[in-house]
C-alpha cells in the first residue's frame, strides 16, 4: 500500500491529476470466493458479488490513508461512488457508462482519486463485479472517462514478452505493441492483461502501459497500430494447453449439418474455438474443433444426446484427444507478408513436430500439436523469427 | 451463518415478514480496523469506515447465501441501499433517516430482508460506521422504519440480569424492563445493548427483545416502561470501573466558579460524570467529579494549565484518585419509594464499605466506593434488595 501511495505521490508532483485503480490485496479474493462457495458453489449470485468486492473495498481505504499519512490528498471511490454502471452479469459484468464527475471534483479539488477495481454497480443499485483480472478493465474505463495521457497498468511481471520467458530465456520484451496483437497474445495465453481491457482501450484509443510494480523501468506501450513505431513482422509466440480436440467423423456432407451440430454445445454455453472441416470424400466429411479441457467430457455427451444421428447412438464416430496444445505466432506485420504460414510449418517440420489443426486470421496463425512438444515448439519459432533480437535486426522472412 | 439462517427462515415460516440485520464475524472488525491503524492512527478517518465497513458486508453476502441455500428467498442491502442516511461523523455517525422502501418492497416480494448492521451513508455518499455495537442501532432504526412487531436482538448471554453473574451467581434474568432502566443498566456497565439502541427504542417505541443466538429460550423485553407487567422497585446493580475521581480544594466560594473550572474540560472533550459540590465553610469549598479513567491525567494538566487561579500554578489544590468504582442500584419503582437510598447506605454500612461520593437521579443511586470493594457491594446490595427472587417475591423496602 505504501509504494502505490509513493508511486501515486510521485506521479502527483510532476503535475498530473491521478485517478489510481486499485484491487484486492493477494489472495484476498480467492479467501472470500471460498467462504462465500462454502454455503453455496454457484459464484454467479448477487451475493457473492457482494462478499468478493469488499476486496477492492478494503484496499481503496488503505492506500487512501496511506496517500493521507505520506502527506497527500486522497479520496477514495467504489463502484457505486464513481459511479461505474454495468450490467446485472454477476461475476461477469460488462461496463456500460460511468458517470465521472464525482472523480472529477476530486482531481479538481486536489486529491488523488483511488478507485475500487473489478466492481460496478446495476441500475437498481446492486454491487457487481467484472470478473478475474476486471481490475486492468476498471482502469481502462475509466481513463477513457476522464480522457487520461495514458493507463498505467502494475503488475508483477515487467512488460509483455515475444514469448513466455520461462519457456524461453531469450523472450524479449516487447516495447510498442498493436492493440490487435495485443488481444492475440493475451487471448492465446499471455495472461497479463485482461482482454476486454485491451478491448476497451481500442475501442477508446487509450493508450496502456504495463509495466512493473517492482522498478521504475518502462514496460510494454499498447497503443493504435499507426503510432507503433516499429512494423515488425511477428511480434510474439504463444502456447495454450486448455483445450482438447473433438472430431466427428463421416458426417453426411450436405447443407445445415454444421449448424446441427454446433447449436446444443452453444446452448450449454460451450465456446468451441478452432473448427477445421476436411474436403469431404465419397460423400462425408469429418469435423474437428477444440473447447476448453473442462469441457470436452460434456461436449461429447451433449452431442451424443442432441444429434446421435449425426455422431451415433453409443458416440461411436466421436474421436477425441485431451493431450493437445496450441501454439500460436502473431504479428499485424504478416498482413502483408504471405510467407510466415511457410516459415512457421517449415520451423516446426524441422523439429519433427506433426500439425494436426491449422487455423489463420489476419494477424495470426495457430497449429495444434501434440501437448508434449508444446515447449520445443515455442522455443523452435522463438528462435526461428528471431524474437530474442531487436525488432530492428530480424533477418526477413 | 447456517443458524442466522435457520432463525430466520423459521421465523418467516410462522407467517412473518423478515428483516434480519447482521454484524461483521467474530473478530473481523478487529481485524480490519487494525489493517487501518498499521497505516494511520486515527480511527475518525473517512477511509477509515470504508474499510471496516466491509466486515457487515461479507456478513449479509454469507446470510442472504444461506437463506437461499436452505430454500428460501433472500436480498442483501449495504447502508447506502436500504438507505441508512446519516451525518457525516465517521466512525460514530448517527442515523438521521431511512428510505425503507427497498426494503419492503424485498419484503412485499416474499423476500428476507438481509441488513448490513453498523454502517450507512451520508449525504454525499460516503460510507459511514455507527460505532462499536451499531449494528444493535442499526436493528432498531430499521424496526422503527418498518414499524415492526419487534426487534429481536440475539447475543452471546441469554438476556439482561439484574446484574454480572460472573460475580453474583445468584442473578436473576429480568423478564421484562422499561428503555428508562435499560438506558442506566447499559450506561453502567451492562454491555448486553448499544445506549443508542436502546434510546432509539425509547423514541419509537420499538418493542425490544434481547435474547440468546444459542437458545430458543425467551430472553429479557425492552418495553414502554406502561407495559412492564411486574413493577419491581429495584431491578438491577451495576459495577464500573473505568472512572476516577478528581477533586478540587479551596475553591472560592462565588458564582462561575465551577463553569470556569469544567470549560476546559469540556473544549477537550472529557465527559465528566458525577459532580459534587460540598457546602461552604469558610467562603471555601471543594468540588469532586469523575472522568473517565484514561482521561484522569489529561484533565488535570488542561486544569493546571488553564485555570491556575483555581487549581494552583502546580495543580497542589488537585487530589484523585484512580482505584475507585461506582456502584448503582436502578429502578423506576424508586421513584415512589423515598427509601431506597437509605436502605442502599445502610447494606453498604454493615459491610463496613466507605461512601465516598454520592449522586442520585429519579431511578437510580450511584455510590463511588474504593475500587477494592466492589464486588462485595455488588454482592451486598444484589442480596440486600433480593434480586434473586422473582419480583413478585421480593420483599417491601
Amino acid at each position: 500500500m505504501r509504494n502505490v501511495a509513493a508511486r501515486c505521490l510521485a506521479t502527483a508532483r510532476q503535475g498530473h491529476q491521478v485517478a489510481v485503480v486499485v484491487s484486492a490485496m493477494s489472495g484476498e479474493t480467492n479467501r472470500l470466493l471460498k467462504l462465500a462457495s462454502a454455503i453455496q458453489e454457484d459464484p454467479n449470485d448477487r451475493e457473492v458479488d457482494v462478499i468478493v468486492s469488499t476486496g477492492e473495498q478494503v484496499s481503496v481505504g488503505l492506500v487512501a490513508l496511506a496517500i493521507r499519512a505520506a502527506g497527500g490528498k486522497a479520496r477514495s471511490f467504489l463502484g457505486h461512488q464513481c459511479k461505474i454502471v454495468t450490467d446485472s452479469a454477476f461475476s461477469r459484468a460488462r461496463i456500460v457508462s460511468i458517470e465521472s464527475q464525482p472523480i472529477k471534483d476530486a482531481l479538481a479539488a486536489g486529491e488523488i482519486a483511488v478507485i475500487a477495481g473489478f466492481q460496478g454497480v446495476d441500475e437498481r443499485g446492486s454491487i457487481t463485479t467484472l470478473g478475474r483480472g476486471g481490475s486492468d478493465t476498471t482502469g481502462v474505463a475509466i481513463a477513457a472517462a476522464l480522457n487520461a495521457d495514458v493507463c498505467e497498468i502494475y503488475t508483477d511481471v515487467d512488460g509483455v514478452y515475444t514469448t513466455d520467458p520461462n519457456l524461453v530465456p531469450t523472450a524479449r520484451k516487447i516495447e510498442r505493441i498493436s492493440y490487435e496483437e495485443m488481444l492475440e497474445l493475451a487471448s492465446l495465453g499471455a495472461k497479463v492483461l485482461q482482454i476486454r481491457s485491451v478491448e476497451l482501450g481500442m475501442k477508446y484509443g487509450v493508450r496502456i502501459h504495463v509495466r512493473s510494480s517492482f522498478s521504475d523501468q518502462p514496460g510494454t506501450w499498447v497503443v493504435p497500430e499507426e503510432a507503433a513505431m516499429e512494423k515488425v513482422i511477428v511480434s510474439g509466440v504463444t502456447v495454450s494447453k486448455d483445450e482438447a480436440k473433438i472430431t466427428v467423423e463421416d458426417l453426411p456432407d450436405v447443407a445445415g449439418v454444421a449448424a446441427r451440430l454446433f447449436a446444443p454445445l452453444a446452448d450449454a454455453n460451450i465456446s468451441v474455438d478452432m473448427i477445421v472441416q476436411n474436403q469431404a470424400y465419397d460423400g462425408t466429411t469429418d469435423l474437428t474443433f477444440t473447447v476448453p479441457k473442462g469441457d470436452r467430457k460434456r461436449a461429447c455427451e451433449i452431442l451424443k444426446a442432441k444429434v446421435p444421428d449425426l455422431v451415433g447412438q453409443a458416440g461411436d464416430r466421436i474421436a477425441f484427444d485431451d493431450e493437445i496444445c496450441k501454439v500460436s505466432v502473431v504479428g499485424v506485420g504478416m498482413r502483408s507478408h504471405a510467407g510466415i504460414a511457410k516459415t512457421m510449418f517449415e520451423l516446426l517440420a524441422k523439429d519433427s513436430i506433426n500439425i494436426q489443426l491449422i487455423s489463420t486470421s489476419e494477424i495470426k496463425i495457430s497449429c495444434v500439436i501434440a501437448r508434449k512438444y508444446a515447449e520445443l515448439a515455442v522455443q523452435c519459432l522463438h528462435e526461428g523469427f528471431a524474437l530474442s533480437q531487436p525488432p530492428s535486426e530480424r533477418p526477413g522472412v
